[in-house]
Order: structure tokens, then C-alpha cells, then sequence
């Protein structure tokens, strides 16, 4: 694991966490993203080599709206960056994890990603994420 | 903001906890650390610039124990790294928001620390962290 890539923080509604954000880190979002297959609408904020990434349910059914409807709004999943995540996939699961995602699906922020379950890591919802080489 | 200083996850038992997460990280914890006044006992993980906390309750009024009780083992607080949390205290509360500690603590990891509301900050609990200069 070479770095947290994010933490993600599920919210109500992204506009109104955008502006309690940009109070808290003292900088604005740079990018937006909807990620229709997740029913998840996303917003980034740098902060050193990481990012924070707020994310609002785009439909009632989204694992967003589930998670805030059960625990409110918080932090949701933390990320950590992987240069091969088909290798940390089989060394994880060499570990005795289970992964939610045993393959890799295009995330937001231009990622490969994978979640593991919470219940084998004490409760946290963790992210492996690889970047996708544009020139492959 | 200068960098996400670490990630605080409450779990039930340090030493099983220790084990999963030098599985999930792929290195040892480096350090453990026991902060009698608020109940606690923390071992600390490196990844990139910023590091996991494990925190255990070391008695049943502690707030990792309520939290527990409460929503069960998992991230308990992010907290971001600080030049002068004396300045960042003021700056946010001119933002309009609620400091737990309006004046900085001693925490663990020799540190200053203060934490904000957490309804102020969409359902996370937000902590501030400045080295201590052990040379002032």
C-alpha cells in the first residue's frame, strides 16, 4: 500500500458539503464526477499527496442512500493507492480477506478499484485503487 | 491543511487488530502508545506521509468503548496535519464551526490536537494535529 489515496465521506447533498468542505480545508473541490453505475455523484479535495471525496446518492437505491439511512451521514470507505491491484487482490485474499470485488472494476477518478468486506478489517470499509495507464 | 496526518479506528482488541492490519498494510505497526487521560491505547502504522491509529479502549467509560457500543468497530475520526492549530482554531470558528476543544490538548504521537463537532462537519469527526517543537 504506497499511500491513502482517499478518504470517502458520504453526504446528504454534495453542493451544501462542498461549502462545509471548502470551509474546513480552506480550498475548493477541482473536479466533479457522477458515477451512474454506482448511483454516486462525487466531488475531490486536495489535501497533501491525498484526497478527500464526498459522495451523494444519485438514487434511492444507491449504496450511498443505504448507508447514510442506516448510520447518517460520515465516513464511508478509506482508499489505499496500489501499483498492481490484480497482485494485491491475490495477496490479500493469500491472506485469508475476502474482497467484495475478487476483480477489478473501473472506479471514479480515472481508477481501477476493488473493496474489501468490512467485517475482516475491523469494521473499515477499504478501497485498493490503481491508477489506469492511459497508454496501455 | 497540509496533509492527512492519520486515520483513527476504533477496534475492540489492539493485539488482533495489530495482526489483521499488518496484513491488510504488509508492514508492522512501528509504535503503541497508551494515553491514560482519554482512555486509551493506540498502535500506529506507516502508509506514505500520513499513518492508521488503531485505538482500544483501555476502560469501559472510555469513548472508543461508548463508540463502540454505539455503531460497532471501524474509522472513528480523520485528522489532518496543522502548521498552528492555535490559528486554525480561529480561522474555523470565524467559519461558523463548533471546536470540541477550542484550546489545543496533548494527544498521542506527541502532538497538540483539537477536534471539531462532528455535526458541523457532515457526520465526520474532523482532528486537528500540530507537532509539538520539543525545541521551544
Amino acid at each position: 500500500m504506497k499511500k491513502i489515496e482517499h478518504i470517502g465521506i458520504a453526504v446528504k447533498n454534495l453542493e451544501e458539503a462542498n461549502k462545509t468542505y471548502k470551509a474546513v480545508m480552506g480550498s475548493e473541490h477541482y473536479k466533479t464526477e457522477t458515477v451512474e453505475s454506482e448511483g454516486v455523484a462525487t466531488s475531490f479535495f486536495r489535501i497533501g499527496e491525498s484526497k478527500i471525496e464526498l459522495l451523494a446518492a444519485t438514487s434511492e437505491d444507491s449504496p450511498i442512500a443505504k448507508f447514510i439511512e442506516k448510520r447518517g451521514e460520515g465516513i464511508h470507505h478509506m482508499a489505499f493507492a496500489v501499483d498492481n491491484i490484480e497482485a494485491e487482490i491475490k495477496r490479500l485474499e493469500a491472506e485469508g480477506f475476502r474482497l467484495i470485488n475478487d476483480k477489478p472494476k473501473q472506479g471514479a477518478d480515472n481508477k481501477l478499484v476493488a473493496f474489501m468486506h468490512p467485517k475482516g478489517a475491523h469494521g473499515v470499509l477499504v478501497e485498493l485503487c490503481q491508477d489506469i495507464n492511459k497508454f496501455e
